[in-house]
């Protein structure tokens, strides 16, 4: 596996790179969709492959639970079992378990919780997690880091990180060691943590850095702190980050972040907001978001948005899109996912043409007041 | 359009033949996959193309509540509004209103009902329902009738037959009269009643063949008599029907239930039973059905079925399916859909191939046994 950054536009520190992986090549800056329980919500590896995604997320907590990582590491991995051959990053689980509250207990080596299915307890340590992702096989995988909720103090957040980076250790040494399960390369990236601190934040980086991982995800952001936070701290992290080393921005976000963030030096973002929203009747397109279950659109004829090459605006009015989230239509949520996911991706596509252009600063100065507006007509 | 019957097979009454509308043509025998609500549940019109669907049903009284047929006349009928070019057959509404119960009052004139959806009141007379369908544009009305429940006393199926009789007069004579809304043909068909009384039968279809319809279907059926009652009375209704016209069994039925009708001379098919079974998790196959939640099929790696040429079956194993069960996953309704109808569109190919080779017959009696088991592994 290798990343290689091809340009960086002269007015920004937006960059355009490749990254090769054994699954396929990745164009940079990319989105990739979420597909937390083996499947991105509603959409087949077909439809995937229509939308030009090039990488996709799955979720290691879910896949532990169900259907458990022996299951898909029997079945040659979660690709094979999926049915898709493009790459795949996993995240570490961390999140989620962190996100159960009472139902964890985090110590020094690792974190105890209960299944949110069946309240069965389990125990994630970064040995335990590292295992469960080379057997899911994915690409990518993350270090188990611990993710501090917002706001957080900064003794909080100093003693978080701690771990986070005694994890990170130990999760690095396993990777020099241990060899891949399923027969093709595996990354492992590290996780810069630090809340809303500079100093821990540059901390974390430094001492990730130190251990050199083949790539750097930005963690903790996008969980409540105000915009300006999320832009400085990521700006921060990529200002520090080596620029040979592919950064990742986990979790983020609306279009308007992913414009700002790759601004910033960002490659790669994940975030449920496309394939979520979409189910509930918002869609996002290059003139802004619209909420599709409106009155108004009950009898208009163009499709969501004009300009778009996706199978829903080639096919379906707004007002068939409107009827289907009307009587629960299954296939309403599919084809706005569909075009979502479409948007993002074309949207990353475009950032990175205009970036080998040099024109990046300005395309995104001119699309960001559409994308952030409402269409009402 | 036209309806040329190419063939019967020499050691039965099972037909081949060809329907021509102005949206395609169709070979016949064919299974119909429901719409009800301007989709076939899960799946996309690509995905209804791919697995050979050549026409698709409607439901009348859904499409009337939402989103009403006059906003789908101002998109040019339902293939436009629904994005299916392929042909397609609305029913008259009246076996969902008089399923109502409690909801609707029937009058020689017509059916007054209560919306299941907001109680609201609504009206639908012979003359009504045709109007909603020639705005609605399908391929292929039907005439407003009245189902009699099973099991009806003879007094009952004799009167409400009247009313179905002279209601089809109304509606046989406004056909005669009325152009086109879209541009396009629109066939009307009879609909043959009479409960489970041979002689109500008989004189039904001799009446309704008087008035002369392009095609004739076999109603009140499949509602709850003996097998044997309605393989009976489909026979001897296609012994009365002419030759030369289409023959449509109503809401019909399992694999089994299409087989012996085939061979009974019914040319056309249309069942929820495999988009609601697949939506619940049974899957049919040439080689019986099967349960995929079922716990022995936690680590299958095997297809559905593996002579099956379907998207499904080439890309997922029974775990993968099972999985996306398991974890309430949208995928599977729709994978599992997609294979069910598959199945059904190759079976009324299947024996149509054999109708024109004359051994329906002989393999009728070989798959007959098969697909009416149950897989267990």
């Amino acid at each position: 596996m290798q990343f290689k950054k091809l340009h960086t536009e002269m007015y920004s520190k937006a960059r355009a790179g490749l990254i090769s992986t054994d699954h396929g090549e990745i164009e940079t800056p990319i989105f990739m969709p979420v597909g937390t329980q083996a499947t991105v919500k509603t959409l087949s590896p077909q439809d995937l492959k229509e939308i030009q995604a090039r990488i996709i997320l799955g979720n290691t907590y879910h896949l532990y639970l169900r259907p458990g990582h022996e299951l898909i590491s029997n079945f040659g991995g979660l690709h094979q079992f999926m049915g898709w051959n493009g790459p795949i990053l996993t995240d570490s689980g961390g999140y989620q378990v962190f996100s159960l509250k009472d139902l964890r207990k985090i110590d020094e080596e690792g974190v105890t919780f209960r299944s949110h299915l069946d309240g069965s307890s389990h125990r994630f340590t970064p040995e335990h997690v590292f295992e469960i992702q080379r057997h899911l096989g994915s690409d990518i995988m993350m270090v188990l880091d611990e993710c501090p909720p917002y706001p957080s103090t900064r003794e909080y957040a100093e003693k978080s990180n701690a771990i986070t980076i005694k994890w990170a250790g130990i999760q690095r040494e396993l990777y020099e060691k241990k060899r891949p399960v399923h027969g093709y390369s595996q990354w492992l990236f590290g996780i810069v943590q630090g809340s809303v601190y500079e100093d821990i934040r540059t901390y974390s980086a430094e001492e990730l850095i130190k251990m050199d991982f083949p790539g750097y995800a930005i963690g903790g952001l996008a969980v409540g702190e105000p915009k300006e936070d999320m832009y400085r701290l990521t700006d921060l992290c990529t200002g520090i980050l080596p620029e040979n080393k592919p950064r990742y921005l986990m979790g983020v976000g609306t279009p308007e972040d992913l414009l700002e963030s790759i601004e910033r030096g960002v490659d790669m973002f994940d975030c449920v907001m496309p394939t979520r929203n979409a189910r509930n009747g918002t869609v996002f397109t290059a003139n802004g978001k619209m909420v599709l279950k409106a009155a108004r659109f009950r009898e208009d004829p163009k499709p969501i948005d004009s300009a778009c090459a996706c199978y829903t605006c080639s096919n379906f009015s707004r007002a068939y899109l409107r009827h289907l989230y009307n009587t629960n239509e299954i296939l309403g949520l599919r084809l706005s996912t569909l075009h979502n996911l479409h948007f993002y991706l074309w949207l990353v596509r475009q950032a990175r043409t205009h970036i080998l252009e040099n024109s990046f600063s300005e395309w995104k100065k001119n699309i960001l007041p559409k994308v952030t507006s409402i269409i009402k007509n």
